[in-house]
């Protein structure tokens, strides 16, 4: 019986459309950040859903909420899966919504079907993923997975002033339960890709073997400020003279090793900006990836060498400042077979693929066996009002996720 | 005897020396930006210095200040000289200052000797030639040719909010007398370069027959804002992509026209500027210089066709918005060889030579036969607190405008 079971698709799909209606935009999507007024009605909601499942539920000191459903045995470490209710300021209604509200699917589905897992079962709603009002992104998750300090976090104020800790207890979410792992038998995420991967090659879901890795950096190359007129450009020690062919040069290094280098320059900034100057200084912010260690690191090196020999070749001084490192993430097979397996026994089309973007499961995967399934987005377009999905892809994902949830709850 | 006279070289350097003590900053420099307490302290010991010498002073309602030394001839065009008193935040000693000191030398030597002109000689200070406090630039000159209007100017706020009218009021030097042109029969300038080819050449004079055109515009280039993860870079709009080969043709442009052409990207802004998200929308200030209108011309149209083809190749929409045209300035026949010839009779190394940078001749050439006279600086360096010129080239421009202001006086 087990293997026929499926989730119900229009009651996901009614879900996150009333999820979608608190913090609703005039364009279609949602504002929902972190410990406003808005998050607070959208935890409460889940909440209400969860407990007329039967659920108990819990949060910690993070704001991260934790929705189980017992199993036949209490003593089993529980499997997880979960996401994020916030959104960016003008975000979508599926980023991170979706992957909680396929959790609660599971669940509904099977109490509504009688059946009992041996080990308990939990949907997890993580606290600020998207750190658009409270940088950085992921918090809730990276306190709790140990690679973030809670006070640090407690601390950081909005534009407004207003401190994350005090938000988070003005809200009524900030908990008594430590913020910290505990055994835990797997751990899954739905997510919407948020690239155009799979409705570009007309599948339905993606098995997410990792994450890539990727470096962020300052490029800083120092000029001489002279005036944009008497100076002949051969004299000039102008930043953007170096900066052009180490940019070009990135690129060069994403094709090379294509289809999955990326070299994107978020912001870059002149100083000191003035139309008719010679930049004394640029700063170009770069970030690279890749998801084998061993080519990212290749491409560090070679950027590297780049940004030295195109600065000695124009006498600029230029350096390369690294501000984060993610390493790359490697899921865990286990984890990464229960997705692979569901989706091949549910007959979906699929592809064996790595998350381009950071999401919680990246922390949570520092601390428990861990694994992902993507559903296509149209056009990959994310953190955007225009984001959106078919309501038969989402539904896939959910039915993988069930099947794959059952396969490591036993 | 005239053919023999010389300026004082010694008292034109103590004039720089007591003149930068006004506004003196810890680094050398100097910080005497328009219409400040500063300014005011400047422009009242110019004052006294040039009723010492006998002149009358009278100032217009851009706060244009004309000192004068009448001629035998009271009915004849003055012969005019001058630049400004107004320096950038962090400014040098010589920029504008010795344009308006070597003039008030001049009107001393000629006082010392006894030497009274056919036609009257001015010297002129002109209101905020730079346009660090109030943008834009050369606003003094510009409303005494009639090219800006006074009223304009007058509203113009600082970064407090003040405005000019009320500054230029609150330093007492708001006249009466009209911001307009009269007959003037020859208008001189003398400025240190302001860039390196004089030095880098060894010559002490820039004989000047005109000023560069420019053009400034921005370049926008909209892209699609993804998230620099997941999305594979071929199907990317990334403004950058188009950026950088349209940037770099602007320098292989000015290479091009070399010596002559000019290529600057003073500030670009990436927007929304999120280190992980490639940019919606890129905008590059572009400045195209070159002292041939023609070759401007096919700059300006090589640069619009360049942009059209590589938005269109990396699917990308750009356009060039023209901000600012200032056509090229050629200087007066006459006055150029008053300057020409005063130079070669003195014996001075020269070069013949345009001016890369704006000055206030450029509004006064609109309405008077005009030319101007170089001096190298350290370095080419201005805008600068190490600004620095040495006081014999200082005297040798001043003994070039002395001659050059007599031939045109008669």
């Amino acid at each position: 019986m087990t293997k026929e079971l499926r989730i119900n698709g229009e009651r996901l799909w009614d879900s996150l459309m009333e999820m979608a209606e608190i913090g609703a935009t005039s364009r279609g999507g949602c504002n929902r950040q972190a410990l406003t007024d808005e998050d607070k009605r959208g935890r409460d909601l889940f909440v209400s859903w969860c407990k007329a499942v039967g659920c108990s539920v819990s949060f910690d000191e993070m704001g991260n909420i934790f929705a189980r459903r017992e199993g036949n045995n209490p003593e089993a470490a529980p499997v997880i899966t979960g996401s994020h209710l916030d959104t960016q300021p003008t975000g979508g209604k599926f980023d991170g919504v979706y992957g909680v509200l396929a959790g609660l699917e599971v669940l509904r589905t099977l109490t509504e079907q009688d059946i009992t897992t041996e080990a308990p079962l939990e949907v997890v709603v993580w606290t600020n993923e998207e750190g658009a009002r409270f940088a950085p992104a992921m918090v809730g998750s990276g306190v709790w997975a140990g690679e973030m300090a809670r006070d640090d976090i407690y601390a950081i104020e909005d534009k407004s002033g207003k401190r994350f800790g005090d938000e988070l207890e003005r809200i009524g979410y900030k908990g008594e339960l430590p913020a910290a792992p505990r055994p835990i038998r797997a751990a899954f995420e739905t997510h919407i890709e948020q690239g155009p991967i799979l409705e570009a090659e007309e599948l339905q879901i993606g098995v997410l073997t990792g994450v890539q890795g990727s470096r962020w950096y300052d490029l800083v190359i120092e000029g001489q400020p002279v005036h944009a007129g008497p100076t002949p450009m051969e004299v000039r020690r102008d930043p953007f003279m170096a900066a052009l062919p180490i940019m070009q040069f990135c690129y060069e290094l994403a094709a090379r090793h294509a289809p999955w280098g990326r070299a994107t320059f978020g912001d870059i900034k002149a100083e000191p900006g003035s139309r008719n100057t010679v930049p004394e200084r640029l700063v170009v912010n770069v970030d690279l990836r890749h998801p084998d260690p061993e080519v990212l690191d290749s491409m560090d090196r070679e950027f590297r060498d780049y940004v030295t020999t195109a600065c000695a070749e124009k006498k600029l001084a230029g350096r390369v400042e690294e501000l984060w490192h993610m390493p790359v993430t490697q899921f865990d097979p286990d984890c990464v077979e229960a997705v692979r397996s569901a989706t091949a026994e549910l007959g979906y089309s699929n592809l064996e693929m790595v998350s381009g973007a950071g999401h919680d499961s990246l922390y949570v995967a520092k601390v428990a066996p861990t694994s992902m399934i993507f559903v296509p987005c149209k056009d990959g377009i994310s953190h955007n009002e225009a984001e959106d999905a078919k309501p038969e892809d989402l539904e896939a994902g959910c039915n993988v996720l069930l099947h794959a949830m059952l396969k490591m709850a036993g």
